[in-house]
C-alpha cells in the first residue's frame, strides 16, 4: 500500500495534506486528506474520519467546516475521504445523486456499480488500515457525516460499535429506505429487493443495536431538505423505543450548507474527543 | 441604489447573505457578500472591508477563512466584494493574472480597461456607501485582504486614513512597481509611464504618508510567491525609515493558502475590533 502526497499546508501549527492510492477495494485511484494536529509530531493522535455529502470531494469539509482550529486544540487527526470511487473506467450518471459523488458509504452489488463502487469497505477497513500505516495515528476511531455522510456515518458505526468510539452527524439522511434520495440510490447501487435496503438505513439497524455507542446529531430548523429527505422523527421514535443514547438538536434557523456545520463542529469535535481519550 | 439578495445562510448566529447590484462605477453587475453578526438585529456594528487575491470571487474568504465565528463574537460585520468587474461585456485576458478576478484595486485609464475597471473607486466610495444604505453598520470602517487585495487594503488605507480605522493584509503585494504581478497588470492597466504606477503602490505610498493608520500584515515564510511577487522587506525598510507603526509578521513555515489566512484571521479581527469600537 503506497500512498502518494499531493499537497502540504501548514494549518493551525500542524498539517494539512492530500494524498492518493491505488485502493484495492474501489479498484481506482482514489484522494484523501488528513489534517495532522501539531501533537502529532511527538506522539499518536486519534483520528475523526468525516463522511461528506452529495457532490463533494475530499476538499470541501477541510476547507469550509473550519475544523482544523479545534482539532488542533485537542490533538485529534481528521481524515476525509473523497465521496465516492472516481475516474473514467468508473460508472457514473449525470444526476448529482447518483454515481461519482453520490456513493451513498455502501456495497453495491447491481451492475454497472459493483466492480467499484464499494465504499462501505472503503471506509471500514481500506482506509483505516492505510491511514494507521502511514501516519502516527492511534487506533482509537470516531466517525462523523454530513448528509450522506451522516447516513455514512450512522450506518457504518452502528453496525461496528467495535470500530468506532462515537459518531455524530449533520443532517443525516436518517431513513433512506423512505425518502427518495436513498429509494433511488438504493434501486441502483442494491437492486429493487428492499430487503437489501435494510442493512444500510440507521432507523433498521438502530432498531436492532444492542450497543450503546454514543450520537451526536446536529439538524438545521431551516434545512431544504428536512421534510423529504432527512426526517430526523423517525431515528428520534426509534431512540425513544430502544432508549437508545442518542443527542439530537434542532438548530433554529440553520440550513444545510457548511455555514452550518462551520456554526456547530467545534461541539462535534469537544464531543468525539471525549470519547476518543 | 437597489440591491438583489441572492443568498442568506445563518453562521454563528448571524447571516451571510450575497447580493447583486448594478454598479455605477464598474458599468456592469456586481456581486458582494456580508455576514452580519448576531448584534446588527438590534444595533448597528462597524464593518471589515475584505479584499480577495487573484482569481478570488466574493465567496472564497466567506467560506474559507473561519473569520465569521470571530466576528459573532466581536460584532464585527465583513463585507466580501469581487475582485474585478465581471460579464461578458468586460473586457478580459486569458491570463489569471490580468482582467477578470485581477481588478488590483486600482482604476485603469488605458484602453481597453477603462471602462470597467474602477476597482479603486468601487472600494473605496460605491461599496461603503451602498452597505451603509442598505444594512444596521456605522461609519466605523476597516480594511484588509489577501495578497492582490492586500495590496489593495494597504493603498487605499494609506491614501485615505481619514476613512479607515485600521488595515491588515496577509501576504500583501507591497511593493507591485518592483514585481512581475505589478508590473504587468500596472502597464495594462495604467500604461507603461511608471509615475503613473507611484499611486497604487503601497511602499511609495508609505513613504509619502502622514498618517499613522495602525497596519497590521501577516505574512508566511513558505509562501510560494514571497521572493518573486511579495517581497515584505521592502515595506519594513520603509517603515523604519519613516517609524510607520507597521506590525509585520513573518510565520514560520505558512504557505499563500486560505489554510494560513484561517490559522491567522482571529487576530485579524481582534486588532481591527480594537480600533473600530
Amino acid at each position: 500500500m503506497t500512498i502518494e502526497n499531493i499537497s502540504s499546508n501548514k494549518c493551525f501549527g500542524g498539517w494539512h495534506k492530500q494524498y492518493q492510492h491505488q485502493s484495492r477495494v474501489l479498484n481506482c485511484a482514489m484522494r484523501f486528506a488528513i489534517y495532522l494536529p501539531p501533537q502529532a509530531s511527538e506522539q499518536k493522535v486519534p483520528v475523526l474520519y468525516w463522511l461528506s455529502g452529495l457532490t463533494c470531494t475530499d476538499e470541501n469539509f477541510m476547507q469550509k467546516a473550519g475544523a482544523m482550529r479545534i482539532a488542533a486544540e485537542l490533538g485529534v487527526a481528521i481524515v476525509a475521504p473523497d465521496t465516492s470511487p472516481r475516474g473514467g473506467e468508473v460508472a457514473d450518471d449525470a444526476a448529482y445523486d447518483l454515481g461519482q459523488g453520490a456513493g451513498f458509504y455502501l456495497n453495491a452489488t447491481q451492475a454497472p456499480w459493483q466492480a467499484h463502487y464499494q465504499m462501505y469497505d472503503y471506509v471500514r477497513d481500506e482506509l483505516p488500515e492505510l491511514i494507521e500505516n502511514h501516519f502516527p495515528v492511534t487506533e482509537s476511531r470516531s466517525l462523523a457525516g454530513h448528509s450522506m455522510g451522516g447516513h455514512g456515518a450512522l450506518t457504518i458505526g452502528l453496525k461496528h460499535p467495535d470500530l468506532y468510539r462515537s459518531v455524530s452527524a449533520f443532517s443525516p439522511i436518517v431513513n433512506p429506505i423512505n425518502c427518495p434520495w436513498g429509494q433511488k440510490a438504493f434501486t441502483q447501487y442494491l437492486g429493487k429487493n428492499r430487503d437489501a435496503w435494510l442493512a444500510y438505513d440507521a432507523c433498521e439497524l438502530m432498531k436492532q443495536a444492542s450497543c450503546d455507542l454514543p450520537i451526536f446529531i446536529d439538524q438545521g430548523s431551516s434545512d431544504n431538505f428536512l421534510e423529504e429527505q432527512l426526517r430526523p422523527e423517525a431515528l428520534i421514535a426509534v431512540a425513544k423505543e430502544k432508549e437508545y443514547p442518542l443527542i439530537l438538536r434542532l438548530q433554529e434557523g440553520y440550513d444545510h450548507s457548511y455555514f452550518f456545520i462551520a456554526t456547530f463542529i467545534e461541539d462535534h469535535l469537544r464531543f468525539h474527543a471525549s470519547h476518543l481519550v
